[in-house]
C-alpha cells in the first residue's frame, strides 16, 4: 500500500511523521475519514468544508488548496487501484520544536492513508459485521467550551476512553448534563412512537456527514428526523435505533444496555435510500 | 542532535513515528516532561510513577521497564553532551491500522526527544524571560469524567485552545463549575491575606510534580499552602502568584487579566528553597 505524506506517495511502512510534528506530540491536528465509491470521494465537498471548519476552531487555515487535497486523494487511490477505500485525510500544524503555543505560519503536515472497504449496497453485505449492540457509558463527551465537537481533530482519548469501557461494538456518551450527545465513531439516531430522534449539534455532537444525508433523505422520503436533546433513557425505550457514520453508513442498533431493540422500518427505508443515494451518484451512468 | 526512537539513537531529523501510530492518529499516548540537572533527571522517581499512572488510566501497561526508561534517558543525554537539559518521553499506544478501540497487547512506541536547557538556580538567570503575564480564559479545562486531568497525554488541544484565546505567557482555564483548574502547562499558586492557595487534585487538575516538591519544600519551611477550590475573582484579588511546572520551575506571576500583582515573600522563599533543593540533589557531592 502506498500513502501520501506531504504530496509525496511513500510506501506504507515508510510513511512517517517527525516526532517534533505537533499532530503527534500534541494531537494538534484535524481529519477526515472518507469512503470512496468507484474510485470516487463520497460527499467530497462537504468533508472539506468540514475539515475548513476543523482547521477554523482550532485557529489555522488549511496550508493546501482544496484541489490539491482532492488531486491526492485520487492520486493515493488509483496508486493502489482501489475503487471501494476508505481514506483518512489529515492535517496537521507540523513540525514545531517549540512550545505550547502554535507557531502563527507552520508549514503544515499532509497524511493520507487509504485501505480496501468493501461496498454493500443494495444487493451485497454490508462493511459491519452484524447489527451494534451499544452501551451507553460513564465517560462523558468532552465539552465544547473545552474543546468544541464540531472539530474532528487528533484528540481521540474520549472516544478511546470510552470504548475502553465497554466491550460493545459501540458507546454512547452523555454530556455534562447527562443528555445523549454521540457514540465514539459515530452519530445516533433512534425510533420512539414511530417517529425519529437525533440529539441536537447544540450538545457536544460531531457534525457527521452521514447524519446530514440520512436527514436530506428522509425529507426527501417524507420521514420526519426531529432534533432535540435526549437522555439515556429515551434511548433504552427505542424501538429502534442505527448509528450512522463514513465507514458503516447506517449502522442499526439492536441492543443497548443489554435491553434488545427492534426492527425499525423507517430506518430500513433510509438504508435502501442512502444505498440508491450512493449508487445513482457514483454508478450510474446517465448515458448507459 | 539525537533523539530515542524505540530504543534506538537517531538523528533529530530521522527520527519518526508511524502515520499509522495511535499516537499520532489520537493522541492515544502518555508522556513526561523532565528536566536533566547536571545530567541527572530531575524526581526520577516521580515521573516515572505518573508515566505509570497516566498508563493505567488510559488502561494499558508501559510495554518498557523502569530501568530501561532510565537507561534510555541517559543515554539520549550523554549522546548529545546535555547536562542541563529539557526531556520529553513518550511511549504510545503503538502502530494499529485498525479501529478506535485499542488492541489488546500493542507493541508501544518510545520516543525521548531532549534538548538543552539551562538552568538559573541561586546563582543565575532564570529560564523564562521574565515574571509572567496571565490571562483567565473562557476555554474551559476538560472534565475529569472525558478525560482525567491526571493522566498525561498527548491530547494538548485543550491547553493549545486556552493559549489562542489570549496572547498572555499563560492562561488559566477553569472547570465546568467555574472554579480555577490550571494553567495550559502549569500548576497555579496564588497569596491572598499572606497565605498561600493552590487549586485541589479533586477538580482537573494534572497533579504537578513541582507542585509536589513545592509543597514539600513549604511545609520545611513552614509555609502552608490551602488546597482548595477557588475562584477567578480569588486569583485576580491576590497579592502575588506564580506558575509552577518542569521547565520552569517557579514563575514569578505579575499580572493577570492585566492587573498588577505584588511580590510575594513567601513565594520568593520558596524560589529559593527550590534552587537549593535541586543544588543539593544534583551538583552537592557530599564528599568534597
Amino acid at each position: 500500500m502506498l500513502y501520501c505524506v506531504n504530496g509525496e506517495l511513500v510506501p506504507a511502512s515508510e510513511a512517517t511523521v517527525s516526532v517534533q510534528d505537533r499532530g503527534f506530540k500534541y494531537g494538534d491536528a484535524v481529519f477526515e475519514t472518507l469512503r470512496a465509491y468507484d474510485g470516487q470521494p463520497f460527499e467530497w465537498d462537504r468533508h472539506v468544508a468540514r475539515l475548513h471548519r476543523s482547521c477554523e476552531l482550532l485557529g489555522f487555515e488549511p496550508g493546501y488548496s482544496d484541489e490539491f487535497l482532492h488531486s491526492k486523494t485520487l492520486e493515493t487511490l488509483a496508486a493502489n487501484d482501489l475503487s471501494e477505500a476508505y481514506i483518512r485525510l489529515s492535517v496537521t500544524r507540523g513540525i514545531h520544536s517549540g512550545k505550547l503555543s502554535p507557531p502563527s505560519d507552520p508549514e503544515q503536515t499532509l497524511v493520507i492513508i487509504v485501505s480496501e472497504l468493501p461496498r454493500g449496497g443494495t444487493e451485497g453485505h454490508p462493511v459491519w459485521d452484524g447489527p451494534a449492540s451499544v452501551e451507553i457509558v460513564d465517560t462523558a463527551r468532552v465539552a465544547d467550551d473545552a474543546i468544541p465537537a464540531a472539530a474532528k481533530t487528533h484528540n481521540y482519548l474520549n472516544g478511546i476512553l470510552a470504548r475502553c469501557e465497554s466491550g460493545a461494538d459501540e458507546t454512547v456518551m452523555t454530556d455534562a448534563n447527562g443528555r445523549l450527545s454521540e457514540g465514539a465513531t459515530s452519530n445516533l439516531i433512534f425510533s420512539r412512537d414511530g417517529r425519529l430522534h437525533t440529539p441536537t449539534l447544540d450538545g457536544p455532537v460531531l457534525p457527521g456527514i452521514t447524519r446530514a444525508v440520512v436527514k436530506e433523505l428522509a425529507a426527501q422520503l417524507g420521514i420526519e428526523i426531529e432534533v432535540g436533546s435526549y437522555t439515556p433513557a429515551d434511548l433504552r425505550a427505542a424501538d429502534g435505533a442505527c448509528l450512522t457514520n463514513t465507514t458503516w453508513e447506517i449502522r442499526p442498533i439492536e441492543k443497548v444496555d443489554g435491553t434488545h431493540l427492534g426492527n425499525c422500518e423507517q430506518i430500513e427505508a433510509l438504508r435502501t435510500a442512502f444505498d440508491e443515494y450512493v449508487e445513482s451518484t457514483h454508478y450510474d451512468s446517465p448515458d448507459s
